[in-house]
């Protein structure tokens, strides 16, 4: 069980960490302090010491951190340390894109299902081991598989409506591409993934 | 000029509370609650009137805030009502997606160069006035257009290159696809956008 009362934006932040972690152990670095850490990730040392503390002891004062054992604790908290199969809607261009990456085809999050509702792309095969579906099958395909997560890449118009056969499906967590706000039941967790939203708020800083 | 000292994460939230007040703006709302923009966006009516308070008053006390009025200055606050011509790197599969997304094409942040180092892409025409451009041309190519943004769509070995390179062309902001952190000058505005990262802040609250 995870601690409670763990801010979100700490628990956003974690991932990160992970990562720099497994990339140092990559690199064969046994120990690292919370300043090359944060100078790495772009995040004070005394922010990184007070995100890590909501889960316990990880590094003694003037030791820094073990690299190997951290990572496996950072896993372990965010449930990283498994397999998480996926289902995305939509086969346009982004989830064309989205079917190849790497963690979506070999790693950790799996896309195991793929549906849309254009019957000219219904059927094509996208990997190997994935071909399109069409929508109509989505409840049966997916109910009885015990899959949490799933992926929208559909035109905004169309979000809300698969959002809520998703989640009747028995989906818990959505990564939602389509830049509308999906309006779900609280116990649901989304997530949006925005490029406009992220880049005015680098234009804010960008005054000419 | 923005006032200063405004925190990055309420910078981020603005764009959201933009896209809000122009949906309602579109749906003929002139006003809107705070209690109502909290509902829709998952956050509190507190922290979008302490977030706005950072710009001056927008709202009277129980009354709300005039829709068309809120938008327009977020707009100018987050300089988003002018376009911003972006560079993007990489015309593989995630690069050939957003060159198609809507906002990059004909909306307020247009793709009007596109680079990769596959001779292969080099020469295809991805849109009506968008030809895969080498890398070996990038400099020449923009350095004396004043682009300020940059999109990264490359694979994480080739990115820290890349965005030095881009860098020196004169780009200020990179919004980075690559799943690395890139290490460039502080007055350089990056932000990563790691589908990675978000599904396993979400994973995180999913115990079993």
């Amino acid at each position: 069980m995870p601690p409670r009362d763990v801010p979100d934006i700490v628990v956003r932040r974690l991932p990160y960490y992970l990562r720099a972690l497994a990339l140092a152990a990559q690199r064969g670095e046994s120990v690292v302090s919370s300043q090359a850490l944060g100078a790495w990730l772009g995040v004070s040392p005394a922010q990184i010491r007070k995100d890590l503390s909501y889960f316990g002891e990880f590094g003694k004062q003037g030791m820094g951190y073990e690299v190997a054992y951290l990572r496996d604790q950072l896993r372990a908290i965010l449930n990283a340390d498994r397999d998480w199969p996926v289902v995305l809607v939509g086969a346009g261009a982004l989830g064309t894109a989205l079917a190849h990456y790497p963690v979506f085809s070999s790693g950790r999050f799996p896309i195991v299902a793929l549906f849309d509702n254009d019957p000219a792309k219904v059927g094509r095969r996208l990997r190997e081991d994935l071909v399109v579906q069409p929508v109509t099958e989505m409840e049966q395909a997916i109910c009885d598989r015990g899959i949490s997560l799933g992926i929208l890449a559909v035109p905004p118009e169309a979000a809300q409506e698969v959002a809520e056969a998703l989640v009747a499906c028995g989906i818990r967590a959505i990564l939602n591409y389509a830049p509308i706000r999906l309006s779900l039941p609280a116990h649901i967790h989304v997530q949006d993934i925005d490029p406009v939203a992220v880049l005015q708020s680098m234009t804010y800083y960008l005054d000419s």
